[in-house]
């Protein structure tokens, strides 16, 4: 017998259907069901059931059903289905009392990451999360881009402090923190326009609402720009296609889970430079930062929200790009401004006052990237195999990298980024 | 001036153009290019330049082009085109003498992997790399799936000398071999359906054509299923749409390349137990193996290979499933063939006698998965985690994996899994 859906039973109402999914636990401030009655959830909805009441497993279970489907017309709330169960199979028995409920702490939920992703609103996020991944990567197929897999065990970085090392056999190894240096490889070798989404890690000892040490990042690069500006022309288009799929395809449910219209971006998102955001945060009361001490420091969580939300007014818009960050302030292979030039051509993306991409055009001239390693003090040897990439030809090139469930939190309204992540992992959380 | 690429000339003959890429080598076994004439290549091919002859830059230069496109009429190859160079101006300039040619070892090109993706062949792996997932993922979407991104930092598993070990703070964490115990948890999760395409990491000492320590794995897994036989079915027809897009977008430059046509596979898959295929390859002349020894060895390669041939062969199929392994020679959370069976619901996939893929239906019972697990004297404790995966309701489920590079092997015909890989890593490679 074929399996229905919850969401194909509108269709079947008077049918007798087989119906598969788990026993939903009482609402949490509700009555217990009442004797006889349950409801069961699949993948897209949740049925009332009507059963006999020595027949109800324990809530939690994995069931399969065949009953009749009722329809009840209420007033206010349309059509109301429910399933008259004939059969019901317990395929997976639960053990007494779930060890999550609604009342649960986040840790807790964490622990049980399983139970806690039988939620509705948990399976929304990683729907929204495959709608937002299909959508790019369909704009990206359109622009004839090639999806890259760089290796994750990596011999060396520059910055060995911010990476986890390994025992690798003989030697040492590192666990990448950004397919960066392979997507500027990629584009050496007249890749052209690339992009990668996959896991990179980070050794980040403190544990915040955003930060975590394993993450996605959705990643791009692409040769023979005219300049960063390019970049982030085309992020935007993709981020708007990306955005009006999630609005179209979970719209409705965001705005019932969530409580949350998605708004799809305007383009061309409004632009400051570092020292107008600044300037800006100042003005909204930020004491402090912006260059007074003549190091040009990026923005802090302050100035972000405080910039977010002058935007926000001002423009009626959730993104913002801050460009122009210093040199100093940027990784030594990012291009310069203009010969000279104490600023680079890098950018954030923020996005509600939160940073969500970070980018830039790379220098990709051998000479003048060996001149910024070596005014940056960076130790050449471990990056002889990064500058070589530039040794034979390498195109103008520019690109960024997205964090994705930062991403999913912005695009929900999250307040924390492992509820945006399949299992987060932090100093303090490395299970299940 | 917008940029055009080489395969668009072809509609622009007479007018003038710019174009962007690298200038090509001469040929390996060809005369030095004449004075004044070169080759330039891009993502899309490469066309023949004339040029003032102080004008070329060295070989591997990534040049911007200007001028017009010309067109002739070669009786036998149908239309050539040239570029007659207007201006040319250099990107990225090339140091004299690239590092590899033609007749370079396979270690030298991948010590130079940047130049080495410059051959059209390099690059058109990537191309096929990037239709078949594309394929596969929309084959999925029709589906319903999920994408899941599964933590490669784990707390432990079950066979720490195949998985590599890292210092994480103040404890010690395994890299993830797979993703399998979370597409399982993803299953208790009642997600229904997902897959995964990511990095995996193997503990392998030995150097070998078909092994690397980190490759990418491409996973999936279904709940309610009837048998292991929903997932071999399901994965026939993903495989089938994936390879037939192939077969469209890139079946002329395969052919051209590497001298293969891609066969599009009828379903069903041509399917023989362990015991048939071991019989196969006796009659096929191995001696041994087989369950010979009671313990139904799983196949070496000669066994894989004589099979291979004999369906080919027999079938006239590059395809084959080999069922019904003895639950020995299968990790413990297979589920056995029925209450008793010595043998489990298990398969390979073998693609012109190379394995490809390897799945089961899993044991969803708690109870009879901590039977299994004690028999198989399994230490429960670090599994506990995954154990309580299916405490609390979890649905019959299986699912497969296919190695990424592996699959590119089988359907262009490489001989080493190294040729299908961005950056391969092994025992004594980590570079670049």
């Amino acid at each position: 017998m074929p399996r229905y859906t919850v969401a194909d039973l509108g269709d079947e109402v008077g049918r007798i259907v087989r119906v598969c999914g788990w026993l939903q636990p009482a609402g949490p401030a509700a009555e217990p069901e009442p004797a006889g009655s349950g409801t069961l959830a699949d993948r897209t909805g949740a049925v009332r059931l009507t059963m006999p009441s020595d027949a109800v497993p324990n809530p939690g279970s994995a069931v399969e059903v065949v009953g009749t489907v009722v329809g009840t017309v209420a007033a206010a709330a349309g059509q109301s289905l429910e399933l008259i169960v004939d059969r019901l199979s317990v395929a997976g028995p639960a053990e007494p009392d779930l060890p999550v409920s609604a009342a649960s702490t986040q840790a807790e939920r964490l622990d049980w990451r399983h139970l806690d992703l039988r939620r509705p609103g948990a399976q929304l996020i990683l729907r929204v999360q495959t709608t937002l991944e299909q959508a790019l990567r369909a704009a990206w197929a359109e622009e004839d881009f090639i999806e890259i897999h760089s290796p994750k065990l990596i011999p060396t970085g520059p910055r060995p402090q911010e990476l986890f090392d390994l025992r690798y056999f003989e030697r040492t190894a590192w666990l990448a923190q950004s397919p960066q240096f392979y997507k500027q490889m990629a584009m050496a070798a007249g890749l052209d326009r690339v992009f990668e989404i996959g896991p990179v890690f980070r050794y980040e000892p403190a544990v915040s609402p955003v930060h975590a040490t394993e993450f996605t990042s959705v990643d791009v690069e692409l040769a023979w720009i005219d300049s960063e500006a390019d970049v982030m022309a085309a992020a935007e288009l993709w981020l708007r296609a990306a955005i009006d799929a999630v609005a179209r395809r979970h719209g409705d449910d965001i705005a019932a889970l969530f409580g949350i219209r998605v708004a799809v971006p305007v383009v061309p998102f409004p632009r400051y430079t570092l020292s107008q955001a600044w300037e800006i945060a100042r003005t909204a009361g930020h004491d402090g930062g912006g260059g007074d001490s003549g190091e040009g420091d990026d923005l802090d969580r302050d100035g972000e929200c405080l910039l977010g939300r002058h935007v926000a007014d001002r423009h009626g818009h959730q993104f913002v790009w801050v460009t122009d960050y210093p040199e100093s302030a940027r990784p030594f292979f990012h291009m310069r401004s203009a010969e000279g030039s104490s600023l680079s051509r890098s950018f954030d993306l923020l996005w509600n006052g939160i940073e969500v991409a970070s980018g830039a055009q790379r220098e990709h001239r051998h000479d003048r990237l060996l001149d910024q390693a070596r005014s940056r003090h960076v130790p050449l040897d471990p990056i002889h195999r990064f500058l070589d990439f530039f040794r034979y030809g390498c195109p103008p090139h520019g690109g960024l990298g997205f964090g994705l469930s930062r991403l999913l939190m912005c695009l929900l309204g999250l307040p924390d980024i492992r509820e945006a992540t399949l299992l987060p992992r932090d100093r303090e959380r490395m299970t299940p």
